[in-house]
């Protein structure tokens, strides 16, 4: 076979193969006729009988006698990275939560969205855990209800009180963690094929998360005081989501939170298009006081508030919770047994509850809110040094969103950094659009070590 | 309107409140026209445009000037309960689990699939409980890796080796539990009207979980060996499955196991249909010696082994595993990333990973079985009295499968019991062909309590 031949083979078995791994053709399918393939790649019948033949030897097809190719079960299932158009591993949404999970001690995670274990409330943790070992028998060893921890949900209505939010602890479920709780909200409200709409930029992982729900993502730009109004009621309109997943307060990536016009706006469109809002609230505790919440204007009517204490407990003691109109409760209750067996961790519950209830906790909230301003206005002024430009001021947590000079690709410093084992999260894992790739989102918590500041100028000057 | 009219218009009503609980009809979704609608259910267009205005007052649909009635967004989530044909709520496959989860402290468990927490190792679970207040910060307050704790993967695959099942560490990712690592694989390997086949009966979960995936199923008869071979292989030739979803060992409901000859069978079957097998092995602990496993026969290559501690340790620590083939890991990761980010929480696998290494968990699990084995005896005896008929004995376990005397219906049983405060598990709960209404799953270990006996000859009697 000439080389011209090779070459058109192996582009008719990439095909295939886009096709299979983005799931166009799913386990079962039969694959395009022989001489309709031939045509449409303009290649010749032979080729296309050549390149499935090849794909069969790789056993990622298999021929029926008389019936054609079909692609094989099983041998391809859902591979999240490689859905949708194929993106280059430094900018896919699952890069930086990959690379921060598993990055040993030593590595640097400036781009992580999570507080270093010695900022968390390690006394009151560990009382509460020798507190647990004296917990009765059926909350070491038993399922537990439903719903979850009855005294951990009263405690979650009083907080969700002071934050403005009317929720009963009846309607409130416990979850294995926050996003636990956005993928049983997803599956609750969503089918494939589904519309959501997300902010551009917005957290990551809401575009691996609803990929993995099959659905297509729309995204309205984001401004320092929330969803750009005009725009975000542009889509509302033509694309007509079933859904809408927001942080409103401190949202992630920018730090911007909404004001109080925008969030009553965005609440007016939402009803006047009919669209449900998933409100991921985990950065409530770092606010001095709370700025607009949706949840709170709406009262649980079309808003869901979702929340977790991964940001200022524990990350490893995972527990999520939901907070929705009550006649939705009993449904997300029977779909989290059906796919989770029960709630949260009764363990989990009890441990949380105990740290929460310490008087402990508050003062160590209140602590990690000065500490996380003094280190923000410190990184801001390094950032700064280093060319970088502000966006949004953000008024309190964990987050700052900056330009990079020079026109400088995010994605191309974020590689270099890497290598020197420092995780940055280069924009564009954060827009559905893609264009963000002058941008990075900085965790101040993380950045207190020089060397971060030394990779990122070598990893700037590299590209 | 004449009482005549005022049924029909219900009727029309219940029609299109049924389509939209069972998603044939999703918000947004265009209702059918008047006139067509008004034909297919025989009654005049005014009935239908009365149960439609209705229907908009209720807020379940909506008109749009000029373009018919729409289903409101989000106001008609999928509900497992109501999702297929509207069984009776005694037989739903959701109705066990959720008596038994939100049952109260008086209230008595027989068919419940878990031990009582007095049969659980409350020594070592406490003493690792202790140990764990003194774990490193990481370990307490950081999410952990994405595959999940490295020492419990290393002893899982140790364990597994025991059953014969090869495993390498990097095979195995932990999971927040047993049925978090089902419905991962599911989402992993299908789609929305996938075909899945089951064993009739089967663990009822496993029907109430593949709802959840919007998938067809399709059961094959159980024998005391394992599935019916001829019916077995007949379904995998007709209805193609993606996946078989089983637990070969001790299989829930009906305590019986697979002889070598139907395991390789089976296997060769799914070979030969491209069929991949998802062996839930949770009671694989509460075997003296292993029996054949799927996954030992085929060492990981198209079974997807899955694990618990639930039934031996705890079910309040909670923690699943998967054991796949290597090339199937980063995919599952992946997905668990963006649907839970991180796997199983640090701080419990610390804990389960302490209780293991503990002596003294062996010395329970070898004491568990004997006691289990007392029980099941004396069980079955009392059962045998009350006039229920075996269908086979369990060679370990927790479970026994008996049928009702005189042709009863056991949900109608199961239904007056409660009213007793006895949870009982009735036939059909656990077959997709709703054939076994007059068999009750019993845990021999929740039946120690006379009032079980008393209160089941009472709700028969009256039945």
């Amino acid at each position: 076979m000439s080389l011209a031949e090779t070459t058109r083979t192996a582009e008719v078995m990439d095909a295939i193969r886009r096709r299979v791994t983005s799931r166009t053709l799913a386990p079962g399918d039969r694959l395009p006729s022989i001489r309709g393939f031939a045509s449409a790649m303009r290649v010749s019948p032979s080729t296309v009988v050549e390149a499935y033949d090849r794909l069969a030897a790789e056993g990622l097809i298999r021929s029926r006698r008389g019936s054609g190719f079909y692609v094989v079960g099983g041998a391809a299932p859902l591979t999240l990275a490689e859905v949708g158009p194929k993106l280059d591993r430094a900018v896919d949404p699952l890069w930086v939560s990959r690379q921060s999970l598993d990055a040993g001690p030593e590595t640097l995670k400036p781009g992580c969205g999570w507080l270093p274990a010695d900022w968390m409330p390690m006394t009151e943790l560990r009382r509460s855990i020798r507190a647990l070992a004296r917990a009765d028998d059926a909350t070491l060893a038993d399922y537990g209800g439903a719903r979850g921890s009855a005294a951990l949900r009263r405690l979650l209505a009083r907080r969700m009180a002071d934050q403005g939010v009317e929720a009963a602890p009846d309607q409130i479920i416990l979850t294995a963690s926050g996003t636990h709780a956005i993928d049983l909200v997803c599956r609750f409200l969503l089918r494939p094929g589904d519309t959501v709409l997300v902010d551009d930029p917005c957290y990551f992982n809401f575009l691996a998360l609803l990929r993995a729900h099959q659905v297509e993502i729309v995204g309205a730009p984001f401004t320092p005081n929330g969803p750009d109004l005009a725009a975000f009621g542009k889509v509302l309109a033509e694309r007509r989501p079933r859904l809408y997943l927001t942080n409103s307060g401190l949202h992630n990536p920018t730090g911007a939170s909404l004001s109080p016009h925008v969030a009553h706006r965005v609440l007016s469109l939402a009803a006047a298009h009919d669209v449900v809002i998933v409100e991921d609230d985990i950065f409530a505790d770092f606010e001095p006081e709370p700025s607009p919440r949706l949840a709170a204007l709406d009262g649980l009517c079309r808003v869901i508030r979702i929340g977790s204490f991964s940001k200022t407990l524990s990350a490893s003691v995972r527990c999520g919770h939901i907070a929705a109109r009550a006649d939705w409760i009993e449904g997300l209750i029977d779909l989290q047994v059906a796919t989770g067996f029960g709630a949260a961790s009764p363990a989990a519950t009890e441990l949380i509850a105990g740290a929460l209830g310490d008087g402990g906790y508050r003062r160590h909230v209140e602590a990690l809110r000065r500490r996380l301003s003094l280190a923000m206005r410190d990184v801001d002024a390094k950032l700064a040094r280093l060319g970088f430009a502000p966006w949004t001021e953000p008024r309190a947590g964990v987050f700052l969103w900056r330009r990079l000079p020079d026109g400088l690709d995010a994605a191309a410093v974020a590689t270099a950094a890497l290598a020197e084992g420092v995780v940055l999260a280069p924009g564009d894992v954060f827009s559905v659009s893609r264009t963000a790739s002058s941008f990075m989102r900085f965790n101040v918590a993380q950045c207190g070590d020089p060397r971060v500041y030394d990779v990122l100028a070598r990893a700037m000057a590299r590209t």
